[in-house]
């Protein structure tokens, strides 16, 4: 049994993710902190440190979190791209940058991309090209970490449970049961592969 | 003959671009403006309208710049991270997106990555992540070009031209001509490809 922190636990994807973490003792947080364990804001390096101190030891860290602004590519406005950029992209590195002072020997960083970076709709360039910019952090960071700490990132498709969100924007995606991405979650913190993207997608 | 704004003209991967581009109006743009037909700066989306302004009509714009910090991923800092994404990944964004008030139906925009997101090496998390977004940024955001506009990213390896400054970082890595890299900007310039990563290695 690890211990595992979950990050945005209570938002559909941390669902997903924490179905696949039941033989685990995991450890919750969110911005509001309503209902988890610890509150967060992961684009703030302060608050990661003060959540990793208060966590105490721990095995794995899984972000689910990720705010993603949506617009056609010529109404997008600087400012979207900013807080795309500073949750999605710059947050996800700051969980593993100041997680990586906390975190056990041979542990494991598990993030969030999503799937439209290899399938592109209307109004997701800013999620598509965080999307691939996290992907691509995973695949090379993952050579760079110490004490055999793993990095991982699940890629899903849209969930099940996520249908009446997105199902207008996402036109012909079949989504998954989020069960079926908690086991990407699951392969990420149980299993010894590094520097993956887990795809899932049907 | 198509007029081609070049910026970051007198770098050495746009001198490669420029040898690409002998047959058509070249115009050449760069942050000091010295030795250059105008001064540009594209982190600042006002700056880029006043050059568009200034060339009047052109055909397409090839983007040779984009500065990365390098540093181990445990020492880069978030200002690192910052003026990184702000150059080489929003500064590309923004010439696209200002350019596209601009440019004239059917025109191109190429844009510069760099291989090291699929060959990762040390010091290079920044490079590497930044290119993998513009890599996807570009995949994905030719769908959305309106007026025949069409969008290509170059993605090269060392040129010879640069060993000498990155030879100690880029063991292992064959160099190639500036020549042959200006050979991509050509085919995306000139040809009919778009949301291509023109990958320039050996």
């Amino acid at each position: 049994m690890k211990t595992v922190v979950v990050i945005g636990a209570l938002g559909m994807m941390g669902q997903a993710a924490l179905s696949g973490l039941t033989r685990h003792k995991v450890v919750t947080a969110s911005r509001s902190g309503k209902g988890c364990d610890f509150q967060v804001d992961i684009t703030n390096k302060d608050s990661l440190r003060k959540l990793f101190e208060s966590v105490g030891e721990f095995d794995a860290v899984v972000n689910t979190v990720g705010h993603c602004e949506y617009a056609p590519f010529q109404e997008m406005t600087s400012d979207q791209w900013a807080t795309t950029i500073q949750s999605k992209m710059l947050g996800q590195i700051n969980v593993v940058h100041v997680g990586l002072e906390y975190i056990k020997d041979g542990g494991s960083f598990t993030l969030i991309s999503g799937i439209l970076n290899m399938k592109p709709v209307p109004q997701a360039i800013a999620d598509a090209t965080t999307s691939g910019a996290i992907d691509t952090f995973v695949k090379c960071v993952a050579h760079e970490l110490p004490r055999g700490i793993r990095i991982n990132v699940v890629n899903p498709t849209v969930l099940e449970e996520a249908m009446d969100v997105y199902g207008d924007m996402l036109r012909g995606f079949q989504p998954v049961p989020g069960a079926l991405v908690g086991k990407a979650f699951e392969r990420s913190v149980d299993g010894f592969v590094t520097g993956q993207v887990l795809f899932v997608d049907a």
